[in-house]
């Protein structure tokens, strides 16, 4: 298969590289690495590196970045400031549109998937914007995978925090048990060499 | 208990009205209807509305908009269109920055209840906004919950389709078993009159 790795070059992204890339042609893409250039953020740069990217079988998101931060410092704030402030613009949307523009893009039959983290179901202070884009994300692919043409197939990959972070994280997560990122890319494997659609693989 | 109630002239809001207004009293707001004016899109309206409530023990959103549409009509956008297309300026963010300003406003112990409904975790066609943006609240409310000061609450209500909404909505939900407007409220007379914090109550 031909694969698009945005985020190849992170914590998880290498991980997922190296287990899809024993098997298959693994496409790096981000904003400052990889032979593709995409910015979650700018839709023009997921169209542009998608159709310099050629034929695909898979698109994979290990990227996203969330606000880490207290629930006091989030105010009620006009649209502008809160696409911001909560994370919403990064991983939530910036994922949505790269389902929306790989769905336009892949061959027949081939697959998107996408990350969150336990979050979504499992709370810890400072963690209410990742939360919120992770549950977005994980309804937004059970829905879309009921209407996706062409046998086409989404899926998300939802990681506890990873032994590689806890350097940085370990602070927010006390009493989580973490994985290795390269456990956490096996659910990669599941999702793009598997054939089940609008699953949450959760690794924790 | 003095309850602010967004929504009240709605569907759903009209139900709740009239459960929790036995007991308590309700203030009734919305764009057009009710004592208190509030758009939810809108936060200083928030913010004038919540200061025209005067003290409140509880807030209720009986509110917000998400866009029924076949998935093959969002495509990758800007942000600036996302936030309408995809429903997230509504339903999504309206509410969530009617629960941050109710956070400053609210006596202590005072409750917060949101409402999504069943499409956050059974998607339908066409429901890939609704499923995005429920499942946003739902994530953010579990979150919120666990750092609210001044022992806040906050909750969300789920419900399935509404029976007195069959009319219009019954295409969309072909199989699902609709509940009573009226049923569907004892769910937020439970967030309000209960005392649990970070609860989806499904009514389905
Ligand atoms: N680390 C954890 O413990 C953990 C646990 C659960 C879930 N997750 C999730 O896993 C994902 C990756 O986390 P990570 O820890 O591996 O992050 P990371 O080490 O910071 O790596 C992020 C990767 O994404 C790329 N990237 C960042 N912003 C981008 C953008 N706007 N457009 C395109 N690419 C972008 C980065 O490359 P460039 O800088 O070149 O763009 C890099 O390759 C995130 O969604 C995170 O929330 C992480
Ligand atoms: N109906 C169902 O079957 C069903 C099932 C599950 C969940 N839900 C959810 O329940 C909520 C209410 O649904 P509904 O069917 O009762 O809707 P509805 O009958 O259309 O009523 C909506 C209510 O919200 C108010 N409203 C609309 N936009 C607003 C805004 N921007 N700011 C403040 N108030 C606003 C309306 O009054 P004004 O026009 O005066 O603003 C009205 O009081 C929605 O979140 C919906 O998704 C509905």
């Amino acid at each position: 298969m031909r694969i698009l790795l945005v985020g190849a070059s992170g914590t998880l992204g290498r991980a997922v590289a190296a287990e899809l890339g024993q098997r298959h042609e693994v496409i790096a893409a981000s904003r400052h690495a990889g032979s593709v250039n995409i910015d979650l953020t700018d839709v023009q740069s997921i169209h542009r590196g998608l159709k310099q990217a050629g034929e695909l079988d898979a698109v994979i998101s290990a990227a996203g970045k969330v606000a880490f931060a207290p629930l006091a410092d989030f105010k009620a704030a006009p649209y502008g400031e809160s696409l911001h402030t909560l994370g919403i613009a990064d991983k939530l949307l910036g994922q949505v549109n790269l389902a929306l523009a790989a769905r336009d893009h892949l061959r027949d039959g081939g697959s998107i998937t996408l990350t969150t983290g336990i979050l979504s179901q499992q709370p810890i202070v400072a963690g209410s914007s990742a939360s919120l884009v992770n549950g977005a994300v994980e309804a937004f692919v059970r829905a879309a995978a009921v209407e996706l043409p062409r046998g086409l197939r989404i899926n998300v990959v939802s990681p506890t925090v990873l032994t590689e972070a806890m350097p940085s994280y370990a602070p927010f997560f006390r009493g989580f048990e973490p994985v290795s990122a390269a456990r956490a890319a096996m659910a990669f494997s599941r999702s793009v060499e598997g054939a089940q659609t609008g699953q949450i693989y959760t690794v924790f």
